[in-house]
């Protein structure tokens, strides 16, 4: 397999800033996100302090640095993460589909919108999971729960529906939900705790709870805890130093993930920041071997 | 005279990052910087890592940074700040031409290019000086040498010579000088060293000494130390936390001046970050008061 320098991991302002840059610095870059880059971007109406771009509509922003992408000859990976390992002189990235390896990683995943449920860190891997791709054939003649941060969540629930016997979805925001599969019940209401008992998930609606085999909760971001196995991190966010490095040595972290505010421009300039701290940190472990 | 809210010093990247962002929260801003915005910046010959302008000039990208501070109807006051004093709870910006009150300030200044001359520092203010404006009136009937970093200090030693009898003029850069005053004599050397001695100032050149009556060293930044008493620095640098504060309570800075890497995209960000502890801090100390 292939070792790559540099795994950028989120394609927002951060991890697009970071790509440019470590491209730049011709180092060989795993750029791991959406084809579509961000969606919290894209669904700002207008942005109005990034310089040199006034009154830009996050839609155009998006298309902006697609273009530098493109421009670049940075192709995006489509791939889930779910795990970061540390092994010492390199990282382990494991994906739905697939397991990278990666010399130096920048984690730029944005933020958790909202706080964890009650009883989700808890029973994550015990009847809570985070990946329907990773997950779906446990799921074979089963229940399942999907609650969907996003419109794009949709796809999973459909994708579980071949599998399960039963997928109950539950979106959590405002667009029309487009799932017309009978095997798919759709469910509106708040989540407010996650439970585990005699080999059940049950998830609690302000008003009526959902019982089944296991619970998918699909946001764009997991957290960082989460996602790197020993990271400091500071509640939702990771602690980072003024070179954006980390708590574990050849990881660093750009964009809303290590704090507010929560400003492109600020992302912009953290994945720039992390780029050069990980081609630095590469080139001092060249020298120190050589 | 009225105080502003937030005084940012600087029209690079970081300082008109800060004022979008200021102006944004609807805060009283002075922006105080060059018409033509940054020297480094219209130089570069192309910035290839700013997010969403691919393959830019550094002169497309001063023009597009223009454009958006004209859209958001933020003016620049073009002025030589020489000094900056913290007065408790505002701050006295110490002008050539005028002296502005602020609540709180962004050093976004840029970094002084190479290291100090040595004996500059030790004799500042007795026969070296920073500032042609400030300093021309004493020179009258007197012999001025004036070390020029960049061809816009060429006017500064043209309205010298106004007063001076004789002024040496010695340029630190490759463009082609364009002084024709009699008045005035060029001289080509590398500065080494300034020494003070019976009253005349010598300019150490490889080859050759320059004896008049004092110094002016004309860079497009000062020392931080020097604009700022009292101010934490690391060298040529300021020392500033993740939210771009300093050792000085509402002073806070952005840009090359906070150190590498010299980017500016992180210039960018950090201007953008500055400007929103800014707003925080007025508005808590808004808070306290009332």
């Amino acid at each position: 397999m292939d070792r790559y320098d540099i795994c950028i991991i989120g394609t927002g302002p951060a991890g697009i800033s970071a790509a440019l840059t470590a491209k730049n610095r011709n180092k060989s870059i795993l750029l791991i996100g959406r084809k579509d880059l961000s969606n919290k971007v894209i669904k700002s109406h207008k942005i109005l302090n990034y310089p040199g771009l006034p009154d830009i509509t996050g839609e155009d922003f998006v298309k902006a640095m697609r273009e530098h992408l493109d421009r670049m000859e940075i192709e995006i990976t489509e791939e889930q993460v779910t795990n970061v390992y540390a092994m010492g002189d390199y990282f382990a990235v494991q994906c739905a589909k697939e397991m990278y390896e990666s010399r130096s990683v920048i984690l730029a995943t944005g933020v958790m919108p909202g706080s964890l449920l009650p009883g989700e860190e808890m029973y994550l891997g015990n009847g809570v999971s985070y990946c329907a791709t990773c997950d779906a054939a446990l799921y074979k003649g089963k229940e399942a729960t999907v609650l969907g941060y996003s419109p794009k969540e949709e796809e999973e629930a459909a994708f579980l529906a071949e599998m399960a016997d039963k997928v109950y979805y539950v979106p959590v925001y405002k667009d029309e939900v487009k799932l017309s599969d009978p095997k798919i019940e759709v469910i509106y209401g708040r989540p407010e705790e996650i439970r585990r008992a005699e080999g059940k998930s049950t998830l609690v609606l302000d008003g009526q709870e959902i019982v089944s085999d296991g619970i998918f909760v699909l946001r764009d971001a997991v957290s960082p805890g989460q996602l790197v196995p020993g990271l400091e991190t500071d509640g939702a966010h990771i602690k980072t130093e003024r070179d954006m490095s980390t708590s574990i040595k050849g990881l660093f972290a750009a964009g809303d993930i290590t704090g507010t505010p929560y400003q492109d421009a600020k992302s912009v300039g953290e994945g720039n920041i992390a780029a050069i701290s990980a081609a630095l940190y590469l080139n001092g472990k060249e020298r120190s071997n050589g």
